[in-house]
């Protein structure tokens, strides 16, 4: 098979990226190809799926902004059912991290990103379930667990259904006359020269060389452009030909629930239009979660740090104990309504971290583009990232974001790359 | 076993890092461990065992040059035997690459770094088995070979012997009271928590925890600060803790020469006060030589790009084909003295490989100290690296590099990384 595109993943980076290809032009022949059965099954579906456009740094800002907005107008103009709920976002501070915060969120208010501040009083009249005050909870202090002393609620934030916005790209895509190959799991990308000589040994170390597509499970894909965007799983595909992907794979693991004492906390007025508990972040090992508003029920992760290891396992499952005899101690402590709460569901998926400035990465070059990194934002920029990818194809030096926003495309490259430091990382 | 400061890895980083930090403040326990039997015996001894200070990056240049400023101390005046040599770098250029140089030059010169440029008639009048023109020869023209039209000579370049260099390392940590353990590996990074509870299961993820040391295939060994600093096994090391080495490995191949053929070009005269070829970078695939002093042989080596796969191997190996039917076709249109010359010797190491900026990487926090990322240039800013570990240990901001320059730290760190693109990679 020749293709003048080849996107290797149909995760929401892949399908974002072909669409904004084929989009571009539709008389280009842009081909997916993708190991697993259907859209978004790799780590898409694992995920939070949540977005926020609270970011200290204006390039994960600019990123997210525009893609909830296009996320908005997908849903509300264009009727796709993504299940997209303004919930929210709700950070909880202890002092210390509010003061330390306070540069970082007057520049984040000052670019006009709505956002409520509230104090520990009100803060405990909205979530009555809520312990902001541990003076009379002498473990919590020797557990080293910090109070609650502000929220800060970021208004433009919510949440949707990952598995349903991946299917939403994939349409989009088929509509223009796209292909998706379904069980079909690249092997290794060609490598070429770009003049054959017809010598055995080609391609050798003096010519000049590029990725000419793919060698899949069913069959050689030959392409004048592959795009890589595999996600957790780019390493596996550019590091046999020693190409970077700038990303180490690391599991999350994610718990459901919806026990009857947890009612009020789901139903918490006040915050939002559907009266749900916003993504609501603890002051403490990034314990976060949030309410899933079409079963009234409560997601539950952690960001854990230093201790989780990276690495790409084939089917991550969450831990026993983790729960359990990890994150329930801490938690339980801010929500005692959790007490004896046990969860009705866990999953576990891989973020693909960029540990250096935990900003997603896209370059092309030598027949490549790729497009990864994303650092578990990948869904809340999967439309910005996907418009650079398409920029980066056609060899533009900027993009337009959706509402319009140009942005450099080699901002996110190597070579000139220019991010800024993200103090609110989860 | 407690300690200080536990070193992972005896190759030059390692030993320098441990040298510097002892040198600071000789009451420290520091301990290295290194899984082989002897000093530098990973990667350090599989070197090019070549050093510049040809760089356009201005931190390149001041890793390097002080540190061949003290290597030259080293050798003159402490009197280490390190086989070191100026027998300089003789970049040869197309006229096209010699044009896309000329800014980089201007400020390699500007900066003044000695370098002489030769024309091309010059070149073949002081090497005349070194073809520069293709025009007679269709197959080179085939081939996308470039021609030859200037040689530009940094004269503060040349070669070393990399163990004795590590070896030098080691004396001088041992004369500090310094401790080192052959045999010994590294098993995994023990992470504790700051104030141990007493409870299974600890740490924690909210916990605060460091790094506290290792277990090592002989038993425990507690430190205050553990220092990994083991080249291409930073990710075995780093990676099962979550921790990012920036690199990845990758293999690179030497073959040794010393056919009576190649005599002349051996004792190339008028480059340098050895009269030998100095290492001498041709204008395509990175195929570089150099003289091998002492014995008046030839060493020859090239930096594969696309194409060669990172990943560690744990005993790389030279692969039969590499020279013979890759390499060679091009190197002997340029160096027709080579027609027929097989290696009598070979090897392979392993470079760490940071594929972002191609400098080294230094930081710190929770318990470690990470040296590495050198990209193949370790060797030749080991003793400035040495000194940035140090410093970073000792929490200093600003690190004095040998010759007095003062570095900031911070630069090669990663929150606030501060680097330059390189236009001079080998």
């Amino acid at each position: 098979m020749e293709c003048d595109v080849l996107v290797v993943g149909a995760g929401v980076l892949g399908l974002s990226s072909a669409y904004h290809i084929k989009r571009r032009d539709p008389s280009k022949r842009v081909v997916v190809i993708e190991r697993l059965g259907g859209p978004g099954q790799g780590n898409t579906a694992k995920s939070m799926g949540a977005f926020r456009n609270i970011f200290t740094s204006e390039t994960n800002y600019l990123l997210t902004d525009s893609t909830i907005d296009w996320l908005l107008h997908l849903q509300g103009d264009l009727g796709h059912d993504l299940r997209l709920h303004m919930i929210g976002y709700l950070w909880l501070f202890s002092e210390p991290q509010y003061r330390r915060l306070s540069g970082p969120l007057s520049k984040i208010k000052a670019r006009g990103t709505e956002t409520t501040t509230y104090e520990e009083d009100e803060l405990r009249r909205i979530i009555p379930d809520l312990v902001t005050d541990f003076s009379e909870d002498e473990e919590a202090d020797l557990m080293g667990l910090e109070e609650v002393s502000y929220g800060v609620l970021g208004h433009k934030c919510g949440s949707l259904d990952a598995d349903a916005l991946a299917r939403s790209y994939e349409r989009l895509f088929l509509e223009l006359g796209g292909e998706v190959h379904y069980g079909t799991e690249a092997r290794r990308l060609l490598l070429k020269p770009r003049e054959e000589l017809g010598i055995p040994g080609e391609p050798f170390i003096w010519q000049e060389s590029g990725i000419a597509g793919a060698e899949t499970t069913r069959g050689v894909i030959e392409a004048e452009t592959t795009v890589v965007a595999c996600g957790a799983w780019a390493e596996v595909i550019l590091s046999p030909i020693g190409l970077e992907s700038f990303t180490r794979p690391k599991k999350r693991q994610l718990f459901a629930f919806n026990d009857p004492k947890l009612s009020r906390l789901i139903n918490t007025k006040g915050l939002n239009s559907d009266d749900a508990l916003p993504l609501t972040i603890l002051p403490k090992a990034g314990i976060h979660m949030r309410t899933e508003v079409s079963e009234r029920s409560i997601w539950l992760g952690c960001a854990d740090g230093l201790g989780r290891g990276f690495g790409l396992e084939e089917d991550p499952q969450p831990e026993e104990d983790y729960y359990g005899n990890n994150i329930y101690h801490a938690l339980v402590r801010y929500f005692p309504c959790f007490s004896d709460v046990r969860p009705i569901n866990s999953w576990a998926g891989q973020y693909d971290i960029n540990s250096l400035d935990e900003t997603p990465v896209i370059y092309s070059g030598g027949g490549i583009v790729y497009v990864g990194a994303s650092s578990g934002s990948g869904i809340m920029k999967s439309d910005a990232l996907g418009r650079i990818a398409a920029a980066n194809y056609y060899g533009e030096e900027e993009s337009e974001l959706y509402g319009g926003h140009r942005f450099r495309v080699a901002d996110l490259g190597v070579k000139s790359r220019h991010v800024e430091h993200e103090a609110f990382v989860l």
